[in-house]
């Protein structure tokens, strides 16, 4: 962590000798001062990845230029998919919440201590529980009620509320909704769940009362984007904590919040940091 | 985790034949439920240890008459240490904070989803940051500034508040003040505080610069007694988090808040159960 | 742990009012000292269950007629099941593998070191591998190979091995054959497996494969009672080591070795210690 | 982990603009295939680290070469610290070793599984209790016994022995004798040890039982570079393991076992595979 103004590329392209060179070679003709950076070679599908943070004053122009002759002169010759963003701007993260309140309150106290240096232009909820928690803090709430029969306009409303707070990201924390599939493709690589298990193990709702009837000694919790298959999609983090015989659905319920919040802000750091890179449906993870 | 009302019983007594007979022969011989059970027999004391949940319901008696009788049937004759408290009555936690938000957060998190039962009369700090965020809770907060030349009444104001409020427990929840001799004496076993650090190691002051000085590959953190020795009090619980060489004493600080937290709420759940029995500078944690 | 010769009581049986009193009282009737107790009562199937360790010369009788009035006077009053074992009779270990050496090396080691206080009367493979390695020991050493077509003759002969070594627990050392449903049968609650993922993810063949192409963060190994079903069987001890996105499965796969061979060692311990109560499919584990 | 031939660079210099550009442009001009590769910027010592792996038979030359190149072009220039190793000449690896077992079964079970791809040209004991052991295995055994009279002379003896074999590194795997400071001198970086506790508490003698008298929660082993001063040198990698109250010295001497093989053996292999780099009195390393 460091306190100074960076720029950080995130690419991937099909591995070649020299990638590295090339995109070195072009942040040092240009005096860029690489503050952090991360590479990997992935044999089995032979793709690169790479993440560099440069500080921004050692660079001889602004981020439109440097997006521009990095485009022209590296990502398009190695055939990129890349990006580069701007510490200083903040990514603006739209949460999601139902009933239960300890990924919220977390989330906040993160972001009141600037601990996340992010935005929270709004929280959505299919309950009212935490308006006034959430206003409170100045952040503006939206209760978006979803029942059976209103399903598709709730969807569309959030959606709407969505592209209107200028979202980035959208953070699921126990919103114990399944979303539309047309939301998930939409914001595709966008939007984080955390889910209350080890993924693959006890997809699907209930997870703790699932591990309870198998008797696992480890609970767990995943964080993950979503996609439009439940609880499948690319894994980010995750974490588990030690059970006993002793310990009913309800033990691990609570438990469990302690690993649910802890991973999920790992998750959500990584991906605001751009540490994460999508890799068919798994991810890269440059901590 | 269950939700009957209960009665726990917590004792140690030297150990000898037929301590366990007694103590359970008294709870069948009153039909007492017994829901939970633990012992533990300190082989180089020669020290018994013990702690009983026993169903208020199975039992013909109150609490009154339960607290009398095991003392006269039991306790005495067995020359033990004891208490026996009811579920039904929440304990009250006088919480002491400073300016890190993360245990504050963390604890009115668990406080509100009535996860941690207990009652929390007043929050006390030596800054105003928490003020408004304390009282939309509905919990009374006390300003209580402490400087060089203040610090003899400013403690003396804490135990004030502490006793009209009838406080049980007293949480230093990164409290950055070091109690008065005379508060640690009069609520020996009562305060319990969260050290950034797996102690022993890093006592004192800054330990995020002493484990970065020392290249540590793991931080911790440390919830104890307090007594008048700075951190030197019996150690509750600990945990800790992995760390690496691109982590500057900035990053442990924001790493470790996820720890401090989380092993504070888990210290402060142990005590609040009567799980906790002192013995000399260490403890007895019947998980 | 201590030294003294004991007796290891451990029991279940349907819960009610005074089980512990008529247990501990039989105890202390007869002056016995209590070294270690545990209890357990689950609340769900109304199911009581307990761990007693006697030291052996504080009972004024021998283990044959402790056994027959526990019997008498307490066990069968309470419909219990239960036994009572002396930690002077060691107890006798078959081990079995194929070709991999860490878990064979990990136990040749705790029980050459006293750690693992068992006989290892013999080790079985199919493959001679480790045939002079476990020779140097001092230990009996059978290949039994099996093919598709000797499959039936093999589990006979390994049966009739187990029983000439009068063996009391048959361990899978990472013995990569799925035994016959008549030896699962016939040893049930007495064959220890080591699974190499987390279950219930990743059953069956090759699970670091399947954690590679899921992309989980952790990887974990299972210990477990083996049972006609593959890797369904109850769970004694997981655990878990984080990986990442640079990690191939011939990773993982030296990863694993680790958490591999101190889960299986750590239950098999709890086992041999009489801690593993069976209860359906799960386990109830005094540790 | 990969099973190509490939070349190791390891290296450190001042911090400026242009290092990774100036390394990587090296390796493509000559078109070198980068297998993995790892920067580190310290901000706090302007330094830089970096570590990058290249299939040996990208490259138009053989390995004299290369250094000589790189120690020319990139080294030299940029006032490097620098080496490069090659994957198919296996390091020489001397243990010593005491009376315990683990550590000394867990490293010949990894070096006869090539697990770790070493050599080990000899081992060392101030007893004899393993040499028949070890003999086994077809390596020799040298037995120099430490006395307080001998010491001068037994750890001559040693370097001695070290020297014969080509040692490149030594492992003190449980060796419970402190080397001279000229030993120490002589194989600066050079030397491993395992302690049985999370440095730095607990350092010097008997650990576990330093631990079980403050009461702690959880134990640990640490892995480091042996220098003069006892315990203090640059950490490798440390772990740890849960206790509680009813966990004698014995006991945690016992589960300490398993943590100081686990974390001896991780560190050994970053060491050789050149992933610890030497910051002053810490390390940099690169897993």
């Amino acid at each position: 962590m460091h306190h100074d103004r960076f720029y950080t590329l995130s690419a991937s392209c099909p591995d070649r000798v020299g990638i590295t060179a090339r995109v070195s070679g072009f942040i040092a003709q240009n005096d860029g001062w690489i503050v952090e950076s991360s590479f990997h070679a992935d044999a089995a599908t032979n793709r690169y990845f790479m993440r560099i943070e440069i500080k921004a004053d050692s660079l001889p122009f602004q981020l439109a230029e440097l997006r521009e002759r990095f485009r022209r002169e590296v990502a398009e010759p190695l055939a990129m998919s890349w990006q580069i963003n701007d510490s200083a701007i903040r990514k603006r993260v739209v949460v999601l919440v139902s009933k239960q309140e300890h990924c919220l309150y977390d989330l906040l106290a993160r972001w009141q201590a600037r601990e996340l240096d992010i935005e929270i232009p709004c929280v959505i909820s299919n309950h009212d529980n935490f308006k006034s928690f959430v206003e409170w803090h100045g952040i503006p709430f939206h209760h978006v009620p979803v029942t059976a029969a209103s399903k598709t306009a709730a969807y569309a409303e959030i959606q709407r509320v969505f592209d209107d707070a200028r979202g980035d990201t959208m953070v699921l924390a126990r919103y114990m909704q399944i979303l539309s599939p047309d939301l998930c493709a939409a914001l595709s690589g966008r939007i984080i769940n955390i889910h209350h298990s080890f993924l693959p193990s006890f997809a699907g709702a209930k997870p703790y009362h699932q591990a309870y009837a198998r008797g696992v000694k480890l609970i767990g919790a995943t964080c993950h984007y979503v996609t439009s298959e439940l609880d499948a999609g690319p894994i980010i983090e995750q974490d588990v904590i030690r059970i006993d015989h002793s310990d009913s659905p309800d033990d691990m319920l609570r438990y469990g919040k302690d690993i649910e919040k802890t991973v999920l802000a790992r998750g959500l750091r990584y991906h605001l940091e751009d540490r994460v890179l999508m890799h068919g449906n798994k991810t890269v993870v440059f901590r």
